[in-house]
């Protein structure tokens, strides 16, 4: 087997010759000396390279690099708000605002000492909520920080709303290249599950490969092998908890709704690879139904049980 | 003792009047009907939120926070920048430059399109360096990416840089506001360290309470219990080992530059809490000199043996 594989790479070459090549031979055939001639490694070495060159260029991995630079944005922008709001929390404690654009905002905005300006600049960035958020400043139980201090938070404010501004560029950016890549797979689940899916098994083409049952539970590995070792319940999903018709619907009905979603992400992957063709929307369409089919079923049994309740409640 | 604190608070009033508080009253003394007087429980809340506002205040908590933003800051750069080479590297492999600032800037800078202006532009960057990257460049196993993709990196790359701008920024607010609260420990310390210690124990008061022996392993309370449970050997550094003194040194004579340091340290922060004048320079050079002393000692020692072993080795 070795030899044969050796024979079809550099042909018309025996093992003699082979071996000779490693050891540093110090003149060529002609008999011209040179210091180093390609050896079989080094040979070997470049034909990889080459191969690995044309695996990289793909645009799946593209994807792969763009949704990881995504997750570490979320991540430093998490780990940075946090603080900002922890520090910021001195000066006025009562600001709770989920958004964290906002929040930055109204931090760059308030300025205790001039609560007039503050007042106008505040009702432009929340209109109703406006007079809400400057009764909570005049009662407020913060502390005044020095104007230097309150300088550095707004700075780190500004920064964080960049970063911000950079994630949104890049989620659209995944979009446009998911759309690209994989049309069908991102129509179904999202730019942001197709990235995680392919990342996950490392290549659109093996994404394409597996089975619906496999894709429904990729990324909850552990739950898996944990049910087939000791016969705990299996997962019902992975990565497609992200979907919101999975994580928004009734724990009752997720499992069968993964289900759902993972049949068509399969087909769709399949159809990305080798058809290029775009039937997304009909799928999407289908797809949507036959999940408001569930729910409908899941909500008329729900209604039917209470009323059961009710009856034997009456009964009683 | 419990009267006795209700008497010194809220003088004249007897346990009798306390419990009516905590009803609700319909009237005041003078009959006039009102809604909701201060309740006991009311007024001690606002008497501690008073407290509160003195405690926060004080600038050595100013300092903490600082200290904890600069920590994240450079969390979310690791983060970034990891992301950044990796994607990076698909496209220019071999450039392997620690400093983040200059990574991006070169990222930047380079485009391999334009490799005239490339070479102009990396050697104004990096000097004496430049032909060696470009030499790098020319041979480079990367693979072209689009242009849309590199524009992505690089706007990434930008944001990193303004990050990093502002954690410098961040440091040398935190060195002016370290001098301000501790001179005499952020001089022998170092800000970092300075901020770092107050922040541990939660006040520069309470950081002047303690022994220096304590100074010393403050941050590294998990070996220290287990020294005390287990009899392991107890450790020699904790948030110390940050000074450049400290782990620049030998392994053999750190524990002993640690003590020096804490020694001093510990000095510093009661000067600091009491005393406030400045003494910080004397004692870093008396500080440094028993340093470069226990540093010469260890040299001669480790000179002494070599030489023994040479001998030995020569009579064999």
């Amino acid at each position: 087997m070795g030899k044969n594989w050796n024979n079809r790479r550099f042909e018309g070459r025996s093992d003699d010759r082979g071996n000779r090549d490693r050891d540093n031979r110090n003149d060529n055939r002609d008999g011209r000396p040179f210091k180093k001639g390609p050896t079989k490694r080094e040979r070997i070495l470049e034909e990889m390279k080459q191969r690995m060159k044309t695996a990289y260029l793909s645009r799946d991995a593209v994807l792969v690099y763009i949704d990881g630079m995504i997750e570490d944005l979320e991540k430093a922008l998490n780990l940075l708000f946090e603080r900002l709001n922890e520090w910021y929390s001195i000066y006025f404690p009562e600001l709770k605002i989920p958004d964290r654009t906002k929040y930055c905002k109204l931090v760059l905005a308030i300025n205790k000492e001039d609560m007039k300006g503050t007042e106008s600049r505040v009702k432009e960035l929340m209109g109703d909520k406006a007079s809400e958020i400057m009764k909570q400043l005049e009662t407020s139980n913060g502390i005044d920080l020095l104007g230097k201090d309150i300088q550095k938070i707004q700075e780190t404010a500004e920064k964080i709303m960049e970063l911000e501004r950079l994630k949104e560029e890049m989620e659209k950016y995944e979009e446009g290249v998911a759309k690209e890549v994989c049309p069908n797979l991102a129509e179904i689940g999202g730019p942001r599950i197709a990235a995680k899916l392919i990342a996950h098994v490392g290549g659109l083409q093996k994404l394409a490969k597996l089975p619906a049952s496999t894709i429904q539970v990729l990324g909850a590995e552990k739950a898996l092998f944990r049910h087939l070792k000791k016969h705990t319940k299996p997962p019902k999903h992975g990565i497609i908890f992200q979907h919101t018709s999975v994580h928004s619907a009734p724990r009752t009905v997720r499992g069968k709704i993964a289900r759902t979603i993972a049949t068509k992400l399969s087909l769709a992957a399949k159809i990305d690879t080798y058809g290029k063709r775009f039937l997304g929307k009909e799928m999407k369409e289908k797809m949507d139904e036959k999940i408001k089919e569930i729910l409908a079923r899941d909500a008329k049994a729900e209604l039917k049980e209470q009323q059961k309740t009710e009856e034997q409640q009456k009964t009683e």
